[in-house]
């Protein structure tokens, strides 16, 4: 078979009875791949947010109970922070905040379902605290930075980095 | 005026919108000292749980990016961990597990809702992912560790160990 080159673009989708953002994505990496993804720091940075969007890491104790902390964009004004709640294998449980809206705090919950063959679909949960907030989220352009930032994530994969 | 002595129950309400629990308890303590009774693990363990259950710590690191473990019952079998998002005068932010539902994780929000006259009302949200798993909570009889937690607190208030 030939190599994968195009990616697909993430399902986005806003769960029908709570305020819930599901993120759908599948890769040609395995379940062990995503995981060093999501966190080795080093890896990390190189995938995550929209295309041309440089990031630095401040803060990273990837582990049950350890945070994290990283700024993005040229002149470094995006900072995002959280707790990670839970760390293992198959599923990762982080606190999440963009501190442009410092008193907004989401739930997130990344879970690693291995398909075989190599690939891997990652779901995202997302949960907010009210759907006005989680509807704004939506309606914020997210997908660019999803979408841009799992294309580098697939090209890391393909040009071996993992 | 005379000190009062009897307790009053908090009021639990299910949020009719979204997945979330509400406690709302006033007291008659500053925001500095239900601050204090939430971050000192030496207070906490003097209050926390229903009358008669011993708890001890396990691990405690009450500040933004920390985390928290203790462990309650006679026996020693029921754990509870998390981690603290955001710790600061005004509100906490943290996570919460029971470990008897390892895989359940609650979004808990605390507000000291300064009164004056040297009284706060505390007001507490947890953030469920389902509907049902917060019906599941408000069915399990969590009213009795709420309220007798809550008693024993005002009683350390009242005995000056804030």
């Amino acid at each position: 078979m030939s190599q994968q080159t195009v990616s697909q673009d993430a399902t986005i989708e806003a769960d029908p009875d709570v305020p819930v953002i599901h993120i759908y994505r599948e890769f040609a990496a395995t379940p062990q791949q995503l995981y060093r993804a999501h966190t080795d720091p080093d890896i990390f940075i190189r995938w995550i947010g929209p295309e041309g969007m440089p990031t630095r890491i401040d803060q990273w104790d990837a582990r049950t109970g350890g945070s994290w902390r990283y700024v993005s964009g040229a002149d470094g004004e995006h900072g995002f922070h959280g707790s990670f709640h839970e760390v293992r294998a198959d599923r990762i449980v982080q606190t999440f905040t963009w501190e442009g809206m410092p008193d907004s705090v989401a739930l997130e919950t990344l879970t690693f379902e291995d398909l075989g063959d190599g690939r891997t679909r990652l779901h995202t949960t997302s949960l907010c605290d009210s759907f006005a907030e989680r509807d704004g989220w939506l309606q914020s352009g997210m997908e660019v930075g999803v979408n841009g930032g799992y294309a580098k994530l697939d090209k890391l994969v393909a040009d071996g980095a993992l």
